[in-house]
């Protein structure tokens, strides 16, 4: 058993291993990081990231990670299987399975993921979307509103500049976008888990757009890193500026962008996710 | 063997199988869909699509796909292996992998992939990405224009409103944004392999973000398919409206996101990718 780490994103990310090379791995869930019906998303995609970044045969940084939620994580311990199914010389395909002891002890897959990882190399580079003008983190309000029994909320800062939660449920929405400052409620260095994670924090979108709580869960979500080591050093402990809007809203399901850059303006992750929804 | 079909796309899209319950298929790749050093990337997504929906189990219609491109296809035959991981009471869970015999005969993986399909069901909805203001596709030229040895983009009628392929490679770019009716060259109505395939038809943004023509290959794609069967009956032949943008260009890897609305304005499905690029 490995000692247990003192940042509450550093225990959700716990992995024990029998055999490394073999990519298979033991983790448990984590109360610090609950929602409404199992672990906070962000923390399952961290997670399937997590068991690549552990693997002995790693190559590069993560470039792109998809995290499908094929059910809702139980409390208690699951397993993860990061498969490296191909390695190229510069990139590197890998398959991810998370997987819980059924009732009659047979396990079935709670979460499917890919992600490619790859050595990158200085190139040109440009951003076609830059990061909105807005208020400095410190001139906004903290916010810490969220359903009771929902944990992971309180785990971050986040400090809404516009589209928080709706005051009242009215059914008036208008648009679906969010904007906020976000980082951990208590100081972590940003590293990639933690950037997968916070590319699912942002509420449903259909929330926001009806002002209207209908139950709502996310099925995939796609992530792309933009950064390497270096510019992750460079936020350190720094607040992110995180953006979110709904697209397409139809027969039960939505799809949503999302981007997170740092505060110097580092466009660091890009994210898109469909989300069921009921009604 | 399956009779051929007569339309280029139905016979990139033939899948033989000796168990299909078993979800193992045996493909070829398709000289009319051809690109510089492999197959389109669009047929291949389309492919691993194709697989899930030909399975005896498949449950409702794709809402998410993600196709990862780990490796060329070599021209000739290929498996593809589709497996339902999870079956929920309105979702289902799927991966996928291409795999091609090596040079040494021990097969490996060129594709990984992820579907998500379910039973859809009327709710509310709206859209918050309206369809751009245009001139109809009749009153936009028909552009051909490509790399030699390039067969796929012959297949499609393709008429760029905005963004075509830069006429001179003179490094002046200044965004990376298209806008093109697009159909099927030869009539074909509508399908999901079919959207599946346009959302991957838009040239490399950084050619046009840099009027430069490196070196380039989508590593991943993500689309989210928004309307069913009958809104694509809806469609038949008839033109989609496709827009895609860069987003951020950094040390090899770039990403971009698109859209294909119908005439009618309906959004058929977002997608988003991110793309290796070299220098």
């Amino acid at each position: 058993m490995t000692q247990q780490p003192q940042h509450p994103f550093d225990r959700a990310l716990v992995l024990d291993h029998s055999d490394l090379r073999a990519g298979l791995f033991t983790g448990t869930t984590s109360p610090d990081y609950w929602n409404m019906i199992g672990p906070f998303g962000g923390t399952t995609a961290a997670v399937a990231l997590q068991a690549v970044l552990r693997h002995p045969d790693l190559l590069g940084t993560p470039i792109a990670l998809t995290v499908n939620y094929a059910a809702a994580l139980e409390a208690g311990a699951f397993d993860v299987q990061a498969t490296p199914a191909r390695t190229n010389r510069s990139t590197q395909h890998w398959t991810v399975q998370i997987t819980q002891a059924g009732a009659e002890g047979a396990p079935h897959v709670t979460t499917t993921a890919t992600v490619v990882t790859a050595a990158r190399r200085e190139t040109w580079g440009t951003t076609d979307l830059a990061m909105p003008e807005v208020p400095a983190p410190e001139a906004v309000e903290r916010v810490t509103i969220g359903p009771r029994g929902v944990a992971w909320i309180g785990q971050y800062e986040m400090r809404p500049v516009s589209g928080g939660i709706p005051a009242r449920w009215d059914g008036g929405g208008e648009h679906s976008e969010t904007r906020l400052w976000v980082r951990d409620a208590t100081p972590r260095p940003l590293d990639f888990p933690a950037l997968a994670a916070m590319s699912d924090l942002f509420y449903p979108r259909v929330w926001l757009r009806r002002a209207t709580p209908v139950p709502a869960g996310t099925v995939s979500i796609t992530t792309y890193f933009h950064v390497g080591m270096d510019e992750l050093a460079e936020v350190g402990t720094g607040h992110l500026f995180a953006r979110a809007t709904g697209q397409q809203f139809r027969n039960g399901f939505f799809d949503q962008t999302a981007q997170l850059w740092s505060r110097a303006g580092v466009l660091l992750a890009t994210s898109s996710q469909i989300v069921y929804f009921k009604e």
